[in-house]
């Protein structure tokens, strides 16, 4: 079996995920080399992942003798830089969403990587491999629902993680471009048509910490296609129940929804609080199987030399929207995504 | 239009229901005499229920020049001996279950009504007219799930009830009698079959109290009917979350639930506790409905002259279904109906 | 028991399930008279209503003797009118929904209405009756949810009614008249603030026949309200599975929904299709109980000489919303409260 | 990493996905030989496990110098004895349910492996390692439903299946042995006592070839436990919806639910049939990740030397009670468990 031997660059805590998944479960991967910038996590990549290469420096990495590909789960104001420097090395990339949060640096990956056409470039939009999204996207080209008109999905997170969100609002880019960039994904992989306008609305109604940082705890946002399909898109970070990633999709002759309710698992409880279901705490809760999925795509995708479904230009286009929303929310009025084009 | 005078015998809690039925929701009938030994309840009746000929008496009211027929709400022990002076009297019966809890007074009632074939009797299996019992029937009549070959059907009440249960199991002949009459009923509609043979399990697993008074708070009974159907038939007083009258219906082509949640409406909450549906706190609050329109049936039945499904035979059935119940609950091993016919 | 003498007016499918409700089903109320230009249901009336009084002209109706108020279930652009002509009576109204599709008519009503300060004038919006509606409101007022902050409700159609509804663009006023002037009642309602600017989409995406008349068959609008607060509103006649009223309610603490699934009764199939719930056919189904609800609570009101929660500035209020919907539908932008204000 | 060299034997439609799991989900074991009598499957194994040392001989497999353990994935009724002559070679075992369906041969067994205590022998009661059941097991454990004392519990196929089922079960024993050998471990497991009663219900409903066979498509088996528990264990190879198994445990306190519905998966689909789940087609696709989860069990207990859960006795155990249960179907009365030991 011909096998890809993989460098991944960022051990946080997806990270580890990804490099566990890499190490262990995809048979036809090798994880080769690691880099990160915390000596905490080298060791941990040493003993746990049984990578003998660990390196401190992302461009050392790049030059491991036997690497075929690398997968960057850093932080997203690195991704676009780490995406060029890996081409120019002649290595194939996954790299975790979003491509970047400016479309200009989106733009500039894409020329880039027109000089490396040979190249497998993918970006993880993880849901697109969820088995359950599947069997929707499925249920539609088998035209069960008809032509869909209408999207609504949603970002929702349990309200543990607020506090920790405060602080990664100025470098995440806010709630649009962290939470919505898997919807407007999902909207336009359903609708099959680009997002025209917007107008996006929400607040800090829980959380006043999110309001000082010109951020919201809540926030939706309501898009027109280009071809007069709707949808509305949404984030919380107030959710008491669990994370709550649902996703409804209206088309001519019926509907699909994803993840109503979002239950951890398949037990339901009696009680004096009535009958319940108890919900997923986190993304990861719900989507584990997903990033394996995907990375397992991302593998056979190289070794057979098919370009992935989930290429830069799809992610470029989720960052126009997601810089759309933000712009809409500034200036509380409509936005063209014409008008916001470098 | 043609309408009912009707007398009614019982005002307790829900013979008050039946009265307010009879009087407001039924058009064509009259609610023209009650009876009760409670001085307080004819008081409600003359203000509430319009009622202007009350009595202390059952066989007074048998008398009031201008009545067609009783309803009886009684305590179980005086309904045969109230439905049998009713019918001497000329007058059409419906009475509220069970015909009686012995079987030989049931037979009695029967031998009695057929002296009196012009009157219409009926017993109240209200669930019948339940619009999701009538909806599962027609499903099966149309034989959607194929032949029905197994039936669990229970009667759940919310355990703040039992405190109150304790007092009545000497009258009520115990938990067999008074809570799976119904589940019986059902049984025998969907399946179209007799009981054969069953067996009866159960205990005192949290009120003692029960225990200590022969009964129990928590029992099933499984059934082997004469087609070779079967049925598991349970009882519960223990229930945290609210009253949970649930049916499962399968046939050799799909199944049917009927009442799975035992919502109490339609909302559903999502906070802490996770995502829920709070229940029906008591079987009225399940059952409404249906007993109006069980009422409403009488009516027509009487004024066009037509039997209606329930009647003394339907009863009886019933009945002695729940004598072996008890029977095997005592003997703990299989009891053949056969066996405990008088 | 004091009893309230109402005359009705308009005996369409709806008007007819009024006068069974006040005839038969409301204890304190007497129907008196009805008026219909249609001889049949006069007919109607006299036979299944038992009605003695009939008139087929609204004005002779009002000088009936022995009348205190009238129900109107007219067509829409009559309600106006037929309300001001009540209260020149001297009588108490019940009046379907909406008050009227103008705005400056409304304004108009209101105005009379001054005049006649001593009668109770109350306009059907009948959800407010709905005993889940109530539920989610008495909830929300127990602060169980939190603040609410965003409210998606819609009205949904099933598909087999849209060549009825093409005849009735016309006189309805089109999509946003008809379907959601309960969806904007119970935002407000939930919400407690009122719609400050909103923006329509929608389309005629499967019947094009409603797009030729400048309608639709599917919309939604999205809402910003006076505290913050959003809101989306839907309409839609391509419903596959049956009428489908939702609501949902997201507030800083949990979340609420009303009908979801819109489930015909509590009987749930399991066969090839996979587990199934069959759903409502028409918005009657889903709503009967509230219809009597409603006006049993109206009947109460003028009794005891309350003035009920859904009054004149209510209905107006309503109104406002649905005509700013249908003017940023045409103009295809935001659309200001304020700014279509006569 | 200490790493387990492990053998597999059976490369049946699960031995293979055994393989799967051990060769490359598990990181701490390799699997280094495979041994089956179908040369294919050696070929497969060679190819797509990357196992190189391949045998035609379970016995010859068992002398493999680096082999620490075996995995027993073959026919049942060649179990006890592969179980055993592996621990003559010294060799850990795991091995699928059941032990076997003779008594006096899993007494054999345990006999036998009293004389190798140093070995860790494991028998795959896989749904004990289902996230749900597990969860459901912690939620009594932290005495939320109180005390359980009922268990409902039942393993449903498909339909679509029976024909292939018709050949095999002269094979497995019929439907108590082969189907709910797992529903009474859950059972045991929830409850916590012995059986010491039961009474087999059933039938050849709707595929009339198990009864000639003297086996059935459907059955229903009524429990007394030792503590006074009573279950319910059920099961089907009828369903026209999919593979569902489903567990329901009552206790003084509440209710737990596992796996209702049998959802394939989050997608839900509003259509002509309503508002539906589509289901799961096979046992597998229900239990997947549990057999993952199971192997990496025993490979840690064994590289860390403890003792499963899933040991021989409790596998014994199981065997006792499917074993009553067939004699009880036979006998047609109830049947104690001390009468059938040998």
């Amino acid at each position: 079996m011909k096998k890809l031997n993989i460098g991944l660059a960022g051990l946080g805590r997806l990270g580890k995920e990804y490099g566990k998944n890499i190490q262990f479960k995809i048979p036809n991967a090798n994880l080769v080399a690691v880099c990160s910038l915390v000596e905490e996590e080298l060791a941990y990549a040493k003993k746990e992942l049984e990578v003998s290469d660990t390196y401190s420096n992302y461009e050392s990495m790049l030059e491991h003798p036997n690497m075929d590909a690398v997968v960057i789960i850093t932080s997203t104001d690195s991704h676009a830089e780490h995406i060029v420097k890996a081409m120019e090395s002649g290595l194939h990339v996954f790299c975790e969403k979003p491509l970047s949060i400016d479309i200009e640096n989106c733009l500039k990956v894409e020329e880039e990587a027109k000089k490396h056409s040979n190249l497998i470039v993918m970006i993880g939009f993880n849901r697109r491999y969820d088995p359950s999204y599947v069997d929707a996207k499925k249920t539609i080209i088998e035209n069960k629902v008809g032509k869909p008109f209408f999207v609504r999905s949603q970002t929702v997170d349990k309200d543990i993680w607020a506090p920790f969100q405060v602080s990664f609002v100025k470098t995440s880019g806010g709630v649009f471009h962290d939470f919505n960039v898997h919807d407007v994904d999902l909207a336009r992989w359903y609708i099959g048509s680009e997002v025209k306008r917007l107008w996006s609305q929400g607040g800090a109604y829980r959380f006043k910490e999110f309001g000082d940082l010109g951020d919201a705890d809540n926030t939706f946002v309501f898009c027109e296609f280009e071809d007069g399909s709707m949808a509305l898109l949404g984030a919380s970070r107030t959710s008491s129940y669990g994370h709550d990633t649902f996703t409804e999709i209206i088309g001519t002759q019926g509907k699909l929804t994803v993840g109503n309710p979002p239950s951890k698992n398949r037990v339901q409880i009696s009680d004096k609080h009535g009958v319940r279901n108890e919900c997923n705490e986190t993304f990861y809760d719900r989507f584990k199987d997903s990033f394996l999925i995907q990375v397992q795509d991302f593998v056979n995708s190289v070794l057979e030399g098919k370009q992935p479904e989930c290429n830069l230009e799809n992610a470029t286009k989720a960052t126009i929207v997601t810089c759309a929303m933000t712009e809409s929310f500034k200036t509380k009025g409509i936005v063209e995504i014409k008008d916001i084009m470098p």
